[in-house]
């Protein structure tokens, strides 16, 4: 058969998403499988045992990302597909899980028709992507690629105080260093969208051209507190009613800039917060997205305006602190046009959008050529128990990443 | 000495005014002396020692308010002067204490000078006008003119459990119905300001008209909670930007409707309340103060049109609950003359306000015809340590209130 006419088997897929979904099952229908858990232990075992009996090498390394190798017709650094599977508290089916059995259903694939490949292909869970229990997010991909070291991250500790390296351990999930997935010729994450883009675009599938570059900043107002009674308007120095009127000008911010561009106030607290008192202080949390650095750049810049003119204007005192930043990442050119390709020989659409959110791919493509694939989320939702897409979409997904990794694993064809 | 050349002693109130300060002294300069609490009753006992030293006759009521009377030339309900020694957390040295310890020192005045009244004038210490330990506030004005039963408020509970009714039998200020100040022929409260406007106009005394309406309302808004990041603007159904566009149009119902009006959101809670989250939920408070009723109903109309219209645009869903009402207070036309002729008959300037806040007098208005003399608030602070009025702006506040004692209790004069 073609390779451009081998499709993976959706319900074999599917079947294995439903099993892992058992391990950590809430009463709403989705998952609590937090990372280094016993329900990560135990949907880790049936992985190894899905890789085992499918002939494929399992490796572990030192941060316990699992690693399954199938190999090529020479040596060389494998083709690396995959995702994590730890959730949130209260997630969703197909977070992570999606990228990791859609990995090892394409290898399967593979192996129902006897495929040879130039290239090994590998697919790879990363250890805590969801940084829910053991911060921050991606850590061991984040290890892999040279983000953060191994003492650093195995001496992070819960809200219990148990430490990384020891639930590690205890899970029996201790692997080698030599084990690590990377380096890698390429790497292919298949990811649902957990946005509404897709849908509100009518697309099952979309080309993820990067992962957008974020800011946190710290906006505090301080005004003065007083009596709600006694003071008149013009009298005022109110810290609320100055964080408002920031607040509508930073989504401006976004919206004028260009359809693409977020900002996010999330977080916000008033002191003295109560119902018959002038606020006297106004702290929030703003959160820029944008795929350009110098377009980030301007936002922060604007943000400062912003907060200087109501600021002076209300007679309040306005500090903007940025305290963090994380830097655009753009996929690689290659992995982009071999998923554009997939795309085209399946019949499927290009739809182009970028990542609102980290995911492993992103520490992966600092030393790897990356690329994702988007399934549609229903509703957009993620990070919840509703969380779901349908199964023509993810076996759409799944074969777009089967396309690519044929094409990517055989350069030579 | 002509009635009109009477002044009261500065000294003495000044050193009162500091001695009763003494007692729940904070660090901060300012008191904490809670109603009923063991710093209530040794402020109850110094001002007994002091009423009984200067020869008038103590009764203690069923509330534990004290009444300090001085007779008149005939029978009949006295003019009433008082406030409250009460105090909230952390409080000042002013509020309330300046109206209790102002009545004594008229009354002492009037013995200075041997002068014979017609009335008899009588003040009052009003227990728990501040609300804080036992809720709400102005209890025991309230049962005295007939707003709550006595019975409501001894079963009031503070943080700890206690009863009301046991606290005030345990700081032996338990006394008998007989004794309540209530009927008098007039009631003035001598207060500081609590706000900026006298301060703004240069005005040591203001001359209060009335107690404004307050409406309290609660605005819900439900939108979509989501991930920061994968969400564009025009998908996003954002709690907090549609409840900051209702914040400022809230600030402009009060700044279009008249100088006078005022609007406050003071409480503020988000759901999630994360940084990388679009807050799915906001609910907020909003105080609306005036004091025509008409004008009250105009803003709650005003803000449920608000609501409707900016959650419409938005895509989320607004509610208002509109859950305690306050009916405006005007003020008794022959009290407010007496005080506007005692101004006059001091070579003040007239200036005239209403009180933003709520004051014993508003109760005790229902059943008495009643007045209020504002005193300057330093930074118009107050309910902090940093509350401050000068010893000069107190003496004309007194004085004020010596000359409007001495017209009231001589109806024949």
């Amino acid at each position: 058969m073609p390779f451009a006419e081998l499709r993976i088997n959706s319900e074999r897929l599917q079947s294995r998403l439903r099993d892992l979904a058992r391990i950590g099952a809430t009463d709403g229908g989705g998952v609590t499988r937090l990372a280094l858990s016993d329900e990560d232990r135990a949907g880790r075992d049936l992985l190894a045992g899905w890789i085992r009996a499918a002939g494929f090498e399992l490796r572990i390394d030192d941060m316990g990302s699992m690693v399954g190798v199938r190999a090529g017709s020479r040596p060389a650094p494998p083709v690396l597909l995959g995702s994590h599977i730890d959730t949130v508290v209260r997630g969703g089916r197909y977070d992570g899980a999606l990228g990791v059995l859609g990995a090892l259903e394409v290898l399967e694939t593979l192996n129902d028709h006897d495929v040879t490949t130039e290239l090994p292909v590998a697919l790879v869970n990363w250890t805590n992507e969801e940084g829910v229990r053991f911060e921050p997010a991606m850590t061991c991909a984040g290890v892999a690629a040279g983000r953060f070291t191994r003492e650093e991250i195995y001496a992070k500790t819960d809200r219990a105080g148990l430490r990384f390296a020891d639930e590690l351990r205890r899970i029996g999930y201790l692997g080698e260093e030599r084990n690590r997935a990377l380096p890698a010729s390429a790497y292919l994450e298949l990811h649902i969208e957990q946005g509404p883009v897709l849908e509100a675009a009518g697309r099952a599938v979309g080309l993820v051209g990067g992962i957008v570059g974020i800011t946190w900043n710290e906006v505090r107002i301080n005004g003065q507190s007083d009596h709600a009674g006694p003071s008149p308007m013009h009298l005022r120095h109110d810290a609320l009613t100055a964080a408002a009127e920031i607040i509508t000008g930073i989504e401006r911010i976004a919206i004028d800039q260009d359809e693409t561009a977020v900002a996010t106030v999330g977080r916000l607290s008033l002191a003295p917060n109560v119902i018959n008192t002038i606020p006297g202080e106004a702290v929030f949390s703003v959160d820029f997205r944008h795929r350009d650095p110098a377009i980030l750049e301007r936002q922060a810049e604007r943000l400062n305006e912003l907060v200087t003119q109501v600021s002076e204007r209300r007679g309040v005192r306005g500090t903007v602190e940025r305290f963090w930043t994380s830097e655009p990442t753009p996929f690689a050119p290659r992995v982009l046009d071999a998923i554009a390709g997939s795309l085209a020989s399946l019949g499927l659409p290009r739809f182009d959008l970028w990542s609102g959110a980290g995911h492993d791919a992103k520490y992966v493509a600092d030393v790897t050529p990356s690329g994702m694939i988007f399934v549609r989320s229903q509703g957009g939702l993620s990070h919840c128990e509703a969380e779901f897409s349908t199964p023509e979409d993810i076996a759409a997904g799944a074969n777009v990443l089967l396309q690519s990794v044929l094409a990517l694993a055989n350069p030579d064809a």
